[in-house]
């Protein structure tokens, strides 16, 4: 990006989609964002401050004057709107609301009262409702006369004089069915309602289970509220399945690539020194065996691979936990019968491996006891780390903490002192002279 | 599911959507998904089938009749009915496609003819099609003599007299415009179509991007061949995320986890395999210091600290990394800036926890050079981490290796080596008598 490339950029971002422009934000480094940012046709501002992720998106907000991102709010769903409005400063906030007409402002007020995490907050509240005892033909003379449906209209919604719910008519059978009949007569009634404060996760497995494009919201005593849209749902779900990764590594699943040093430093740092505490306490349990290892070298040269062949086994059955209780395979009635299944496995690669590593081990040490022994630690630390892999995972589940966040490290502490103690303690009574 | 629960289970599964009982057939033993399988009502059968894991699929395909995974593909769409067929067997394939109309048995062998994982293999052709130069009131009486439409058809899309692909009409213009116009004033044409054969990967990534709900898929003389819609992608972007997450514990995304002992055992025993090979590599590095280990044996036990916050701080890196390249954030051009960043946060990281774990040392072994040697280490092995974290993965896409299938074996590797060697090397140096 030297400046002779800087002319080329302005005419390459006009022809780029909002999305497109987002991620060459993100993928340019902090100091030269500002740059690019100055060089997007402020008609695409609002949309690409949409799709950026959070760091960057409250990076570039800073940077902006309040005037331009009034402009920015202009033309943005409601929905969409809600969730951009937090992020903007107090003043602007004010000035948004007072640019709004009474109906918008309702509107926005009420998804902005409910959690973004929840179907009240994801929904997007310009739906198109009619009465069930009208016909299709009065149906689709009330939408001429309209002249424009909201973006992603491919449903009406039925409801009764009173707000309540009552079915969907899609546009498909408005258009194919005969005009005379009435609404109640072909409306779809076997979709229930959305509830305004279902968590939003829930919103995406309703979603993905039943294939839906679009589904109506209601509050408690039944009313229609607002509508949610599949492209809404999207983006949970992505976030869904990316939250457990990144929170694996510890990292933040908003955690932008270039995010200031200090921060990243400082987050990090929080996650080695979870780690640093828990490999005190393996190195603890080597210093037990301190007298064993200075007579028997043998065993510190061979102790990584017994700790590290836990670590991998132990992983494997914690991620298929963490992504089988996410997805609601594995809850607490089926976790005996995986247990056993898990154990045997273990047993399997236990036994395998030893006997690999106890032959090599035998052969680079001269030594037939310290094969023995390492191919026995090796069976019982894979064993432990099948039982914690299993354990851990639940454990924090009923603890309502989220497994994929300390799962890992809390793993790999038990695997590190099972397989320590298992391999430092064989040899101390079998190997000391 | 003892006898007792058997009979309030069958009327539960008719209660049941598809979706959910694919999740219980999942959730429930081998041995036990037999009887729960032949509860299910038989005009579920379809659907179900389609929503259970690749796995679970075939296990029931296996023991069904012939006769009845024939109805069961009765009234699937095509394109799921393609993704399907490739499992059955043979004999009952050809049924299927003896049992299907010409026009249906045409659409499903052009959708079996391209790969599954591209744009020709998630496609729908059951495309409803007009002319651009009639009137939307001629449109409106057609649909109507058709009398209904495809599934979730939200759009009708516009070809030339030779097939090739024009534009999109909304059913939401349709309704709401003026009936005497034509087709061709008022149709989209901002959207691009898909290429029947762009990966899907791709095809989820221009979802996301411009939020689409349906799009047009041209053959390579841009004629329409077919629709994708949503629904289908969604599954695609909720496979590519979890793809990462289990790869990098060497499973398979679509890993059953009640899948046969046998087979799960020998499935992790390859990578279980590839991380003893590495294991031992660390091993020997340690074995260079046999002779410092047994004079200075606080070096055995504080070693493991020192490669565990190295494989730490790695990952961490590394997960960014795989998650940046998926999503297009990091390429060869950003790397650099990006190795800059993760130096200097490596570097913070290593200062601040070398001298904790330094103090620490010094206190507990009352020896300040092996303080400071820790110290110093765990600052080599986090830099040694950050250079690694980035570059394995670029190395990686360069051969075409999918950088989370053993990116954090490799990586291990490395922060081990590196760890070891400093921290047994500096003790080398400095320590001996």
């Amino acid at each position: 990006l030297e400046s002779g490339r800087m002319r080329r950029l302005k005419p390459m971002l006009h022809a780029l989609h909002p999305a497109e422009i987002a991620l060459l934000l993100e993928s340019v480094p902090r100091a030269k964002r500002e740059v690019v940012w100055s060089l997007v046709p402020e008609e695409d501002h609002g949309e690409t401050l949409l799709h950026v992720n959070d760091e960057v998106r409250s990076e570039l907000i800073e940077a902006m004057d309040h005037s331009v991102l009034l402009a920015a709010t202009e033309g943005m769903p409601i929905d969409d709107l809600a969730d951009f409005i937090e992020d903007l400063p107090d003043q602007v906030t004010r000035e948004v609301l007072r640019s709004m007409d009474v109906q918008n402002r309702e509107r926005l007020e009420a998804v902005m009262s409910y959690p973004s995490d929840s179907a009240g907050g994801l929904m997007n509240n310009d739906t198109i409702t009619v009465r069930p005892d009208v016909t299709l033909d009065v149906v689709g003379r009330y939408l001429r006369q309209r002249g424009t449906l909201p973006e992603d209209t491919n449903t009406l919604f039925v409801v009764s004089r009173y707000g309540r719910y009552l079915g969907m008519l899609t546009l498909a059978k408005l258009v194919t069915l005969d005009p005379e009949r009435d609404v109640s007569e072909v409306m779809d009634t076997d979709l229930e309602a959305l509830t305004v404060d279902m968590p939003a996760a829930q919103v995406a497995k309703r979603f993905q289970d039943l294939d839906l494009i679009s589904a109506p919201v209601v509050d408690p005593d039944g009313r229609l509220v607002g509508r949610i849209t599949i492209d809404d749902v999207v983006d949970v779900i992505r976030d869904e399945a990316e939250h457990s990764i990144m929170t694996m590594a510890g990292l933040d699943e908003e955690e932008d690539v270039f995010a200031p040093i200090a921060r990243s430093a400082r987050r990090r740092a929080v996650w080695l020194g979870a780690n640093l505490f828990t490999a005190f306490l393996a190195a603890q349990v080597v210093g037990l065996f301190e007298a064993t290892l200075s007579q028997v070298v043998a065993l510190a040269v061979l102790m990584p691979i017994v700790a590290s062949m836990g670590g991998i086994g132990g992983s494997q059955t914690l991620t298929l936990m963490i992504r089988g209780l996410s997805l609601g395979q594995i809850g607490f009635s089926n976790a005996r019968t995986l247990l056993v299944k898990e154990l045997a496995v273990a047993v399997i690669n236990g036994l395998l491996w030893g006997a690999v590593v106890g032959v090599i081990a035998e052969v680079w040490f001269g030594n037939a006891v310290l094969g023995l022994i390492i191919a026995v630690a090796l069976v019982i630390n894979q064993i432990g780390a099948a039982v914690a892999g299993v354990g851990i995972p639940l454990a924090m589940k009923k603890m309502n903490i989220d497994p994929a966040l300390a799962g890992s490290v809390v793993l790999t502490t038990i695997t590190d002192v099972i397989g320590f103690s298992a391999f430092l303690g064989l040899g101390t009574l079998f190997l000391l002279d």
